[in-house]
């Protein structure tokens, strides 16, 4: 049955950004008539301490009374209170805040909490105008691009590089005088630590674009799905921010529980009941059981213990052979440079003035039996055209080391033919 | 921090129909000074069989590899894979179908179903038509008030009362005549067994509906989230329909599960993809342990034994209670109406000619520590004045039948002074 669609309707039944090439990306494996190394993963590693931490806590659970009302009630909007005064409970100390249930607002997973907060705060405002899901700096997530009902709102900004030649590495720096937040503008959105980069804007920077956002009362949403306490996946120091304006965003899925749907905002009491209104309204609330292990988790301290004792190592490392591979393997002629890998679980390499466009090099590399992610889908919301956004891959940390040394080899010597044949 | 909210802000952090309701006896009960008997929650009790249902499932969860996978991994937006062949295998059987997973669609409950579909196939269309979301049977769910982005797109359709005058019942009928389907209808959305009335719309109305429907190609969701096979809350017998066009939904909220947010679509593969991906951009996937969980009960036949040996039971014989003392206890000469309980877990009573209006009955009763659900909530979308609606309320059986009891002997007193005081 064909069926006629709302315009809202075309929107959000259009996949966005890197889904239509995850679709290309499973049907090569599915036809697969080779092996292939896949570095395209978002899928953290199911890491064996992790999964046993999940285990007892679900046993926890089960052996308490609390089993029958966790999966057997509706619960509150807001959240699990068990799971929400864990939380706070946590932040308060470790952050000396003074943070209350009237702060915390959990969903089902943050993209949810994105597309509450972009459709919320963003689109089309009773005078008509149209008010911008803006991203401060661009590449940054490639989920944003889907969760505006009005994508007309989205706008990114171009970033300044910071190169370092001799090192093949670089690193974004928001432009931030180009940052311009007025009553124009409905939210900002960055990640930070960021997926795809590992980038993490520095705290200035981060108290930079909240002073200006502040100016006109705009929320300001840090999604922290890589940072501190958990999952840690910070390899350089780094202190989340909460001044007055700032949404620290926070997931539970690089902590072991993708499959679970925890997203946890903190912030503004008023910001978090204009989303907790929303959430209600498309779904009631989130599910319970995720939460409820999670608070067992992180009550006692063993989450923060496993991410920096467990997490944080295991993709440091993988890191880290990624980088000595490619420093080893790749023709030092070549302008290949990684973006510094200051966190979360990707490197991001870009290839001044590749002949060929990212897309080109995907295919070029799937045919050498190698599968990494083009950049360009990472670059919602950037109107100008940027040669650069046509230059760079995402490499997943999540495969093996063996695999990733092979699959460097594989891009260093397809890297050297291409660059060769111009 | 006061944020600006665009349009679609202030209609989505509005808390819609019977919400506000649900706030004031939420901050009745916390400040109680006496204790009340609260027929108003919508929570369904936790049942001992059902409860040991879902700990046995989630240990044989927890014994087998699948559990790693299933909250360690993210999941496809379509669903968990064992859990959408479990429904399938089970329809296929049961209703002689042949369903594929291409017909079916997980959601974190069914409100997300409805806001999805509301907004993807209800809304302002490309050429600037507001798209009607149709409810072609009022009363219905007060939650299908708040899931439009545009509240203007909602339309209910006033029913024709069967009445039986010596036996003080009622029955409302869809007039079939009234409900105009055309190109300016987006999608049409009933529950069945529904929620307030217990009303069964007969399997004759549900495809004059549908037929109406499909002539324009407008999906009709029949909100299933009492009906057959699971939970089962139906007293009368009904089978399901599932004609073109039919996108039959169900809830797992009723058997045991509502902390857990399952919702399962089940239609023609080009609806079910369009709200796949809105659920993809606006969520991701739903979480997975409830899924997992109800794919072992469901596959193993556990669920459905469960729902008509236990569950339907235990409320078929609440209605009874309600049915029995109001019979008994009510003055005669009172035009006291009840709506023929053919299934879900509330009693809908219609009071003729009430003196007062249905918020000050709710007042009223309160005071005298019943505390009910004042109807006019469940009209979301009725645009004429209709003074039915001020003449009833909404009697959950999740209450013991000792409480049902004594509540209604309470209501029956109250109503004589309300009536021979004019």
């Amino acid at each position: 049955m064909s069926v006629s669609l709302s315009a809202q309707g075309k929107v959000m039944s259009q996949l966005s950004g890197v889904r239509a090439i995850m679709k290309d990306i499973v049907e090569t494996l599915e036809r697969a008539d080779k092996k292939y190394i896949n570095l395209a993963p978002g899928n953290p590693v199911v890491l064996p301490e992790v999964e046993q931490l999940w285990r007892d806590c679900t046993h926890e659970l089960l052996a308490s009374k609390s089993f029958a009302e966790v999966v057997g009630r509706y619960g509150s909007s807001r959240g699990y209170e068990p799971f929400i005064d864990a939380v706070i409970g946590d932040f308060n100390v470790r952050y000396g805040l003074k943070l209350t249930r009237e702060n915390v607002l959990v969903t089902a997973g943050s993209q949810s909490l994105y597309f509450y907060a972009a459709n919320c705060f963003g689109g089309v405002d009773a005078t008509g105008q149209l008010k911008k899901v803006l991203f401060p700096l661009s590449p940054d997530y490639t989920g944003y691009g889907g969760v505006s009902l009005s994508p007309d709102s989205l706008l990114a900004v171009k970033p300044n590089l910071e190169i370092s030649p001799a090192e093949h590495r670089f690193k974004y720096r928001p432009d931030i005088d180009s940052i311009e937040i007025d009553e124009n503008v409905g939210c900002v959105v960055f990640s930070r630590p960021c997926n795809p980069t590992g980038n993490i804007v520095t705290e200035e920077e981060v108290k930079s674009i909240a002073a200006k956002a502040l100016l006109h009362k705009v929320p300001v949403l840090v999604d922290s799905a890589y940072g501190p306490p958990f999952p840690a996946l910070n390899f350089t120091e780094m202190t989340p921010v909460f001044d007055e304006g700032i949404i620290h965003c926070m997931s539970f899925s690089k902590t072991g529980l993708p499959g679970e749907r925890i997203g946890v905002a903190i912030g503004a009491p008023e910001v978090i009941q204009a989303l907790e209104c929303f959430h209600t309204n498309a779904s009631l609330h989130s599910s319970r059981y995720g939460q409820a292990i999670a608070a067992l988790a992180v009550g006692s301290g063993r989450l923060a213990d496993i991410a920096t004792t467990v997490i944080r190592g295991h993709y440091a490392e993988k890191l880290q052979v990624v980088e000595t591979t490619l420093d080893s393997e790749v023709d030092d002629s070549i302008p290949w440079y990684m973006h510094k890998g200051e966190g979360a679980i990707f490197a991001w390499l870009w290839f001044d003035n590749l002949p060929i466009s990212d897309w080109d090099l995907y295919q070029s590399l799937k045919n050498e039996g190698l599968i990494v992610v083009p950049g360009s889908p990472f670059f919602p919301g950037l109107r100008e055209e940027w040669a650069h956004r046509h230059q760079c891959i995402r490499v997943s940390l999540t495969a093996s080391k063996e695999e990733l040394q092979t699959g460097m080899k594989i891009l260093a010597k397809r890297l050297k033919e291409i660059y060769s044949a111009t």
